[in-house]
């Protein structure tokens, strides 16, 4: 174990359960679940060589034996039909039914579709648990009236909570996302080497429907509702590049979430949760690191750079398949759902202990309030019918003045002075002086927006989703 | 426009229609739209700065005067403004109060969503009228049974319009990708400069209720429904990546598609149509070279590749907005529009005149039916109740022989000769010639697949856009 | 002009010198000097179809006439073909003679070389101008002592110079690359329809000393030392890439150096050059949004992804040569050397006024001094003999909680009283105030790393480049 | 092991020797290895902490105590002190010396660097051995005339072998690239925690003569010739992209190589070795599918893709470091070098055995030779003096009538009957046979340009890197 590489996903970032759906057990259970089902379908639909005594002794058997399928993988250089000789070792009257009339990619395909389909429950719910606490979050904040940023410069007041309802609209999205890409999946169901049904049509005498009701009766008892229509020897790769795209929607979102936090933390205004006894670094104790958003944005890098691998699968498959796709699916299809996996289990973290430092908001948006104040004075001049562009050139003249102030001499702000002292601009000192007085009057409707949001568009999702709801695990290590 | 580089997207591969849209006099016009919208939506909710009379004259301006504007904005160095300023040259009256409260982002946004919403409109024109080329020529060749190929060797065979149900449904996904992407458009209303909607809550004094209003009655004069509950300082560039993921996925059909395309050409089994008069090469006369397919190849992985820009993008945006988004997307989102408009055109130009050699597809299927039959014997054999991976070792060794035969001497393909003079299978001369009589026995439901997926999947899709049929151009320079 | 889209690279963001490199004229000037040298060069070897009139006759035509190329084109359907016919009927001598016994080929790929390699002059030039740039801020800041930041938290200061020269090093790693890639730059020559030289060996009558002779000469003729030793259709498209993957380098590390300086901006503490009477936001009079750094972020991010188009048209190649690179060639090597040209020209221009403000850099400094003397008193108190460990967990007990007091309560830092406090330190007073007075203590050796970075490592490259200064444009519109 | 996802890379595809290289014990011994030369060089410069005593203690050291590192970690949050304390139990004396004034990243970045440094070993000899399997396969069929292809569509001849060094040239590059990128590796060094050497400095009181010393005798003492000159907190992370840039050429390469090698199966003209005992498929036991080629073409995508990564870590990597790079460098790296063995031993393994069938190869040449001829038939009536384009016009007419006839009605080639009964031509029947005869004549200089880039580009470098010949496995299992 500790002789060759270990992927970290696995040993380091991810959830177990996300773990199994990709291991072998799962996928060697899945494919037996795919050929119980086959036998089944063929003997509801009148196959002789089916009996229901086949089917009792498969599904009786529960061990794999691994030892046997990697010898005979070894020797006919197959893994299905290895397995299908291990199964049949547990069965000696199934033993010649396993499997008939099917190829490989009757289970390879299936399973693939159940793994992504069990798979996406778990970041359904990862999704789920990460709004709820950015709601809660942005519920309780949702007046803390804080700098706005755009080009990172100070801008128009928010409030932390409204700004929090951007990270939970983006999350929204990608939940349509991964219902949409849901709503695509479909079972592969029974379709034969080139996807003809040609061996099926021939078991079953040339009764196509027949024939259509074994690829449904599949389907639904691997709990499908429906199947592809067509298909070649697999179901289309781009069934994969709109699941795949969907995740990392998931990835795009965290890492906007993740570098504006890595920010807040330069700005001390909000942080992660810092576990006891973390260490910030040998050299520096002091440090409070955003380790875990910084994580997110590497592994949501990753994630977003991988859907182009599936673009690329999917478009490069030649005619009826070309075998180009299985290396890079064995490995990309379970690195982005882990990915995706790891990526919520640190948003769900963050978010469930996400510090506000109200003092430091504070703090900041004093330093730049008559800054700030300058579009409600523009609006006023404009109203009392002013020049809009004229006040905008005397206004700037001054509010760069008191910048370099700043910036040059480490001087204090005095904006205000400079507009009371310009006679073009008539204004009062007293009417300057009251704009600071209550911050939120330059928050506009942040915090009505935040509630009309949480109810409007959070709680019906949260409502919905109810029983994913806790259903997530988030530690991690740091 | 010699002698400085021209982008050939512009000049060679796309749509006037297309072109347009993302024009200076589209995205200037559509400015001016918005400034309309805003003020009729101000003096509907009484705001008494605004009189009909100056919506009337905003209404009556028709040109726009260049040289004013790129004058001013050399001045103020502000694009926005500067044609608030061109816009009030010819408004004496309304000039005062365009674009009252509002921000860049009020025209910028809402003028993308525009472009984006008339865009697609295009976008689904071309794939619809490429959906009926195909579905057309599936129809015809719903019985043509032709090689499949499995590794891009052969395999049991299907039909001409059986593997070209494959395209159409890959487009028929990506159809409902752009549905579910429209889905999302929304407006960006009136939001202000961070988002918080401060100006116009001081404009229309602190009453929420009518902010919202406002918000509403613009956007839907605007034509959207609804618009972003929430936004910073624009709407979240996650609609760029659904919108562009979408369109990248007709990127990854087409070139799928064309690949294939490409390789029945060397085939000489399908064509594009070949335009009276064009040269193969200045060397080849005779050649007919698949010139659209591989153009579609090239421009495909351009627009795959593209769709990471958008994920970058919107990772990527700071708080209530950076600016780094804006050069990129200026070029981007141009871009992938056409790059996706030029590849319908190529896929409407090729499917409205595809070529199927008959004479051939039976001179590939005629020389592998020896080998496609295998799959029929084994199954013969395995009702007779022979041992399948037994069966299978004896005729993969006469297979082999057989293929060596050809491949290392030329020889025709002998394999019906060793089969029967192989004891153990008990094989008669008389059952396996029978077995080539019919091609259309190894196809499978091919055939019936076609009919059904035709009805089903492709009519209501067609029958739902009839207005756009044939709405479409697709004549390519080649 | 306004009624089409046009690509901002050339309207807004580019050099005309770069531009010119990737026009028609260009293009078909360049296409005539490979036809020239091919026949001067097929005359010195001896070929008697050709004359030294001829040659002096396709010398002195100066004009393309571009109505007739066209018509040709749109008629025959090739463009080299018509260029040979257009160049001809200014050439009544040597209209039989153009590009004889040559492809296509001949003049695309050797052009598309050409204007690599010159468009590489260009990009070089702003590289070591910026590289010029830089090195002056650094040696000019070398001394001032400012905040080191990883995680984005403040860590052990270093000089604003350098960390400067970070961004030097990168950038002359990445010149090291060009220069790898130019090294790589070879002709394409004479090498005929699928590179066996067939044509021209039927020329030669099979001498192939000669026909190699042909190949070397036209080679030289065109400004290249040798040829590619073997050749497809085309030359081998990995050289696109890694051209391209050492313009993306450059990308990358403009990239770096943009997002470090947005967040100075933030800090206050570093600006890009604000031109006078550029306005800050319509809304926001007193901003100095850093615009050129923002720009420079997206421009980059779009050169890094496109050098993944090129690894995709290298790979996908088939055989002496598909089509299928040729599209999208057509537009992504210009907008590569565009984009790099936009960068640089950015990069330029930021650096030849950056702005530093020193009392910024001091007010950050001290406010994180305490902190930051933690790392000294720990090598002071393990220098002492005391257990590191043991030491590092009492400093950060003091750490976080004067930090927390800092965060939540917006008091100043008041690490040291709490220090001095604890006994199990033994510190005095005395000690940790003389660790303030002089911040250079913290910064290690930065300054003499940087003056001998600049010496050993910058210097030998400017002077080796010395006739590259200055010799690049660098005026941007903001 | 079955119950969780395992990384196939690990399990399937690659190299012990390259696993080891990213394994924990390579890693942690690694590590040991930096402070044994940290306090070697320490001692040499006369730092009285250090005893040889000490030093010899740490040599001495050979088991790594995973569990204790891993407890003290899950205390302390810290790996790299967590290791220092596991060292540190097996050394009473150096205990308290082990990773003096040193930080994580002295280790973090010393050690990734000799691994990639290691792992470029192990590549460049699994080149190499490609080069020299693929060098054989050209001078054995250097006169083997075959079809060349472009547009996939039949073109002048080539031979194998002059084809085969299209592949050998590209890897010659990508060669040089390593070797580039491998220049560019130097010591990250004893830099500190930003990258001033303040520590060193503290320690060595401020003589930065010795600092130097110190930064240099590390280096030398783990293998690098020198150290970055600058760095923050860890080397410039560029390096890496050049790295891995320099490995995804490799993965180009294989693609370009393995398509073609796929279609060449389909032609039956060329094949990857069989092994004894594989199965085609379970439905279809004759085929013999280029299982390997496919393989190669999915894992070259993904490491192409890969690339990207590191342009995204390097240029959003901010000021002196954030760890946005850490989780993803951990997986990439590695996932770059195996992805790079897994190529490589599968060119190797493909090209070891590559089998080629000339009888088909003739039988495609005889196809299509007359069309072939129109070439060199075009060149005989040029060399009459007949109008090149008119003639041109002619043969193509007729070659687009021979090929109907072909395709359409499946006749066999009668283009020279058409061409000696049009008189325009004036060609005689014996002229036209007496063409087919020789088909080398054809192939131009194939033969002779094979022979020259094996002697004159191919041997030196075999030479060069003689010692690394047969020094690599390419056993796959298929």
């Amino acid at each position: 174990m500790h002789d060759v590489y270990q992927d970290p996903l696995v040993s380091r970032y991810t959830d177990k359960a996300m773990q199994i759906i990709f291991s072998d057990d799962f996928k060697f259970k899945t494919w037996r679940r795919c050929w119980i089902a086959l036998a089944e379908a063929q003997l509801e639909l009148g196959l002789k060589q089916i009996t229901q005594q086949m089917i009792d002794e498969m599904k009786s058997v529960d061990v794999i034996d691994y030892e046997i399928a990697e010898q005979k993988e070894k020797e006919i250089r197959h893994d299905v039909m290895a397995h299908v000789y291990e199964f049949g070792t547990h069965c000696p009257a199934a033993k010649g039914i396993i499997h008939l009339g099917a190829t490989s990619m009757f289970v390879g395909c299936n399973t693939d579709l159940i793994q992504m389909r069990e798979a996406l429950v778990i970041i359904k719910a990862g999704l789920i648990n990460t709004v709820h606490n950015l709601a809660q979050f942005a519920e309780k904040h949702k007046s803390l009236v804080t700098l706005g940023y755009t080009h990172y410069q100070p801008a128009q007041p928010t409030t932390v909570g409204k700004r929090t309802t951007l990270y939970i609209q983006d999350l929204l999205m990608d939940l349509k996302n991964i219902e949409h890409a849901e709503s695509m999946i479909k079972a592969r169901g029974v379709k034969g080497a080139t996807g003809t049904q040609a061996a099926m049509m021939e078991l079953f005498e040339n009764d196509f429907e027949k024939v259509k009701k074994l690829d449904m009766l599949v389907s639904n008892k691997l709990g499908f509702e429906s199947s592809f229509p067509v298909s070649g020897q697999t179901y289309t790769r781009k069934l994969d590049t709109v699941i795949v795209k969907a995740l990392a929607g998931i990835a795009e979102s965290a890492c906007k979430f993740a570098t504006d936090m890595r920010m807040l933390s330069n700005l001390k205004v909000q942080e992660e949760p810092f576990e006891e006894g973390q260490t910030g670094s040998s050299a520096m104790a002091y440090k409070r690191n955003p380790m875990r958003c910084e994580r997110m944005t590497g592994l949501s890098r990753k994630l977003m750079n991988i859907q182009l691998d599936f673009a690329h699968i999917h478009s490069s498959q030649w005619f009826e398949r070309t075998l180009d796709d299985s290396a890079i699916r064995r490995m990309d299809i379970p690195q982005a759902f882990l990915l995706a996996n790891a990526i919520l289990k640190l948003y769900q973290n963050i978010t469930s202990g996400m510090v506000v430092y109200p003092a430091q908001v504070r703090k900041h948006l004093d330093e730049e309030l008559p800054f700030m104040a300058t579009e409600a004075i523009l609006m006023h001049l404009a109203k009392q019918g002013k020049d809009r562009q004229e006040m905008h050139e005397i206004i700037k003249y001054h509010s760069v003045a008191a910048g370099n102030a700043v910036k040059l001499e480490g001087k204090r702000n005095d904006l205000f002075e400079r507009l009371v002292a310009d006679g073009r601009l008539g204004m009062s000192r007293q009417y300057l002086d009251n704009l600071l007085q209550e911050p939120e009057r330059f928050a506009g409707a942040a915090r009505q927006q935040t509630e009309e949001f949480l109810e409007k568009e959070v709680s019906p999702v949260l409502k919905k989703y109810s029983e994913l709801a806790g259903k997530s695990d988030f530690t991690v290590s740091v």
